[in-house]
């Protein structure tokens, strides 16, 4: 649980603005990817050196850069020095675990969200850090891995498919945004089937690992909480067209990002509920469970404790004890026995025990 | 339970305005039923296809378009591409699971909603998507199947009770939406029936399956609650009339709505508090059993423990017994034991254990 | 408890503004009763047919009518239609289970507010709705029953005591509402007395049917917290003298009634807290009366359990038991016996379980 | 509990502005005290009749009347009239179980605080109501009873200490209610040793006394912050320097009173927090001892019942039961029940129950 | 825990502006260190007495003057009246255990932070009061203790690492606020550690002390809680540049500040979650351990009960029980010993007791 917070020890005591990669070293080799498109022409290339960019600074086509890799700050700090990034972004960018945020400077927009993903091998949340640069007719964005979530991005840029080749760099903004938004959808489904899994497990036989598996459900739903809540901060801001850099026209499509994060927010506390719920079911089939077990014990024990009280009697040895003789003795008190346990039993079927 | 968290995978990766029916397919066939009146004129079809539907636009009557089933997605572009509405708009009414909103564009509104309704078969809350489109002489309804809860409304037309003849379109959308919002009412005293059957059950056994049927009501009002919370921000725009289609002379009657609205989010709120309270009585009355059972077991076992023991010892085989010999030790014995006995119960009489 | 969702489905489809009355039949007939006074002149008098209050509109002193009974509506359209009053208000007055609002008019402040009242014989809350029709020169008044609530006020009209002759028709409404609001502490009395009896109960002896009524009063409480809250909006918007009928100088009227509204949600709300607090307690009280039980069964088992063992290994019956034969065997087991026993004992004292 | 619950029926039906004197008669007789002081003089006496006051109005200089006692109404009503106080205020001043406010009047602030005290024989918190009236040249405050609170700023004004005399009467409102919330820290800090000892009893012996206790400090938190919310906004507006009679350099102290309050209702908050925390810890100690009873209970009976059964089956009187013959067997028995019950012991060991 | 309500007896009654220590005494001697700097000029000296400092308040460079420990009021009085501060403010200084705040007076701005530390021996939480006094060209700090904190801003002064000596007095307080929240992250990573330690003793053996230390964390997140909230309003007004003396330049560096704060609020919250769901987590464990426990307890007993019960029929002495004499009966008897001992097991088997 303890990677909800993150260290950051190694960064403390540094002059501020000084860019410093914290967190995983996730790639070997920071890589960069260029589109560059307009409405009528398009082109895709896999850069070599940072410096490959820099005319794409002053062209009049749309230019999304991205970065693939933060250990290498040296390249973060070349582009952002040259696309005049402040310091303090830039540190931002390399330092990971920073909350979802957007900072409106004069010429360019910084913001960072959350990008989530279900690893099915270890059946783990995994978060990445991504931030996006949008300026006036580019967009840089930054991830900590290769991923493919901007995949469908890239495909309607190549194809032209929809609006995307007509308009400007904030509506490549949204594009890749709702992208990474799109992306919690997968794992909210994937959470409400895990939920579904506990809860039918539980109905069955509530063991002692459900427990962990529905306390590690409880950290994944406050840990996602955590990612989502600032987020909806962010995208209302570019809703409102706050940003100069956000044309109106773009910001209904932002308006339609809202709506999915409020849906995003109010689906997980309905799961934060639902673990509730499932933690206070559990709690109810263990002491159900206690009573089940109790209600044997108390049957067998309350039926057999007076009959053996009845053949300890006859098993003392006084030298007078007329029953002894007597010739019916024996088969009477295995009806006495037999009488005692049956309205025993009466007893418990009456108080719907048995 | 899963059933609160959509599916919408299916969408991820599509263009922005790709309109795509999201969701079940609850009709064979889309259908189409147009009513157009005045004050003094009134006329009622089923149309057969959607370019019959496209004069109504300049028509000086007030139409209502109603569209049952969102399977056909052509239906919905074609209808949406003349009135002129935005194709974000149009994949939202295809889209079922939006959360209730009102969106204000320059010549319509769109509102969205959620219409409930309980299936007395399954004994579940079923949930259908209702959007609305209103224009300065038309209305359009999408319906993900037809239902019965517009009836009443087309009676009130074809009749021409009250003023519904009289007013304009945003008229017509009130009565359509004060429509949907009545219907909350039967849910809620569904509900309230529900609870107090659970509750007078839980006062005379408590049950396993009684703890199965709390656990799915708490979901329920979850449910209930997410779908309504929202739709208070809608009626609350509507009632202070700041689309400028809907007129001051109306939004007095949305403000009648937005009183229910309020009167059913309290409600639903006062259903969870009864419904934690179930809760709460179910694990009081299950520990109050095990208390009885525990009551029971301690009882005989504490009476007839000692009394066993006392029948043991003369029981021992010793030579030297003297009691053993004794002519009155066995009647001696059986005093001991009532006296015994007759103690204990004396003290669980005090205690009021018994 | 189903009586807190108001049935209401008598009223679903029909048109708005269509006065039926909903809610229990409370009186045979309705009756009207007419106080009109100025500075100098004061009579009082009940009136028979609704059109002997029509001259009431036009004259320049104060009017207070007051009706009765809610059951015969067209007493309520035809008094509604002649004092100009909106049929939804009117559809309002005669559908019980409004949550108290304020409605400002152009001419007149429609007001409904919940009056409750503690019927000793059944013990239970009973609500009944209020409603205020304010004009310039009249207040009319709705009750469901004939109540004494409103005779202090009568009182004071009669024998000119206060301010209230000098002052207007507002500071009749505020007394009318005052007199109203001031119940309410009786109830709060009430529910204190049941809660202190409550209590003590719990110490002697926390009984079954405690946990009942504690539940019933958790219910109560969350009754008369829905029925509070909206008040206090009501008052505020009377306290800051909003309506243009609500002089300045009786707003500072208002304010006295604010403070006791927000002296009784905060009452409330430290019920609802007690009756937690009772709730936590009852169940803490079990929890030690089971831990009670428990440790008397363990002391008694775990004494003779051991005890009983020694016995039956003198019970056994083999040829060759050397003990069996000595002279001082049985004195010896009885003092081994004592021992045992006086050893668990000390044990538990020193365990402090005894 | 119930005095939380302030009794206020004595009043109900009453005309507004009527002064009655509700709550507790503390004093025998209404003592007045008076002090006149400006830069250069000081004089304070004790006057016998209200008249004596009057002239004071007028004076130049600051005068402090403060009134012991609320029970003879007649005293209060004509200091009011003659201060021409509004009579609703009067009502407040006399009828104690007000909330704090303040309200401000054109010429005059009327402010009413709690004030709270630890009784050292009861134990218990004790609650009066203070209240004052700030003038233009004078302060008056009204006591239910003689207390100790105010002599140190008596004391100041006496030795000229600080600045106070060389400051107006709203200064030494400042330091009347810079007394009374003072005298809060010392009520907390009561409250914080009461839960030290309560925790450390808790953790050597969770006694049932003591969850009575804890359950009386639950009470008492709740009482202590219904009185010190409402206190904070009057403070707040005192601050802001809202009032025309609270000076901009005299706003500057109220801030430090300010902060005293949200010092005070964050302990608060946090007191109710760990009395939370101690009733949590309560009950699982309390479960924790029925676990090690429980546990005791198990580890005897399972031991002993087992070899008992042992016991049984050799004390059996079969005719033809060759062991029984044998010379070892006796031993052997032994033997047998030695390494069953080492085995149970063992196995105890192992599971940690021992 | 009472050391969370902080004992200020001492002060009360005292007039407001008295400055007093109130606190520990932390140091033997006040020390005072200074550091003047410009951008070309640097100088460090520590000063014997106050005077000292004096020529600093004209001096155009920037200076720092550090003053370590609280315990000689005079020190602060005779520092605070040269440099113009209110006495209020050096009443602040000198009594420990103000709430974290900020205040804007006209040419200075006053800053009170709680500074935390771990101490590794007692492993528990320290607080520590520092404040800070911004003038136009000087920063003065106060600290109960000489701490190592503010060790890297002075390297960076000395070593003119990054902007701090090209920047302002402002500047200078921003890196001195920035080191105090930065402390901040070290603490949450010790508490995370914690909480992942207790969470893995948890769930290997959830033995008494570990609640104890459950109970404590969370006092230590409670506290937490209470120091960080209000340290977010004191950044957030010196982020939104309000103080005069913060130059919009350096504001833009509290949104840094800004951005840590709000990630320390939440990693509380996240912790106070996480330490709820331990506590949780250990009533279930001790709830499974009983259950545990108690089926341990109901396989022996039923087992064993009803097989001395049958032992015990026949070691009854009747004269007339015919299967005493027979030659099987005895084989027979260990038959059906067998046979219901190993049924028992079967039953427990298929319940998934065993």
């Amino acid at each position: 649980m303890l990677k909800f917070i993150k260290k950051t020890t190694k960064k403390i005591g540094q002059s501020p603005g000084t860019i410093t990669h914290v967190g995983e070293k996730k790639v070997e080799r920071v890589t960069l990817q260029v589109i560059d498109y307009d409405l009528s022409r398009f082109e895709e290339k896999e850069v070599q050196t940072v410096e490959d960019c820099f005319p794409l600074k002053e062209s009049s086509s749309i230019s999304w850069i991205n970065v693939n890799g933060l250990n290498e700050v040296h390249i973060i700090e070349k582009l952002g020095t040259h696309f005049e990034v402040h310091p303090l972004v830039l540190e931002d960018i390399a330092h990971t675990g920073q909350r979802p945020k957007l900072e409106d400077f004069e010429n360019y927009v910084f913001v960072v969200l959350r990008m989530l993903s279900f690893c099915e091998k270890s059946q783990e949340l995994k978060s990445e850090q991504v931030s996006f640069i949008l300026g006036n007719n580019f967009v840089i964005s930054f991830q900590e891995t290769e991923g493919d979530v901007f995949n469908s991005v890239r495909e309607r840029i190549r194809k032209a498919k929809g609006r995307i080749r007509k308009m400007g760099a904030d509506y490549l903004l949204y594009a890749l945004i709702d992208a990474v938004v799109d992306a919690y959808f997968i794992i909210l489904e994937k959470i409400g089937e895990k939920i579904e899994v506990l809860e039918e497990r539980l109905m069955n036989n509530p063991s002692q690992d459900i427990l962990q598996k529905i306390h590690s459900m409880r950290g994944e739903t406050i840990f996602l909480r955590k990612s989502v809540w600032p987020l909806r901060e962010v995208i209302t801001n570019l809703e409102k067209g706050e940003p100069d850099l956000v044309s109106e026209k773009t910001s209904i499509y932002f308006r339609d990002v809202h709506d999915h994060t409020v849906q995003i927010i109010e689906t997980i506390e309905t799961c934060r509920d639902l673990v509730a719920g499932l933690h206070d079911l559990y709690l109810t089939a263990i002491s159900n469970r206690m009573n089940e077990v109790m209600k044997v014990l108390t049957i067998i024990a309350t039926i057999f404790i007076p009959l053996t009280f009845i053949a300890g009697i006859y098993g003392m040895n006084f030298k007078y004890m007329p029953e002894l003789e007597w010739k019916w003795s024996y088969p009477l008190v295995w009806g006495i026995i037999i009488l005692v346990g049956g309205a025993m039993i009466a007893y418990f079927k009456k108080k719907k025990w048995l």
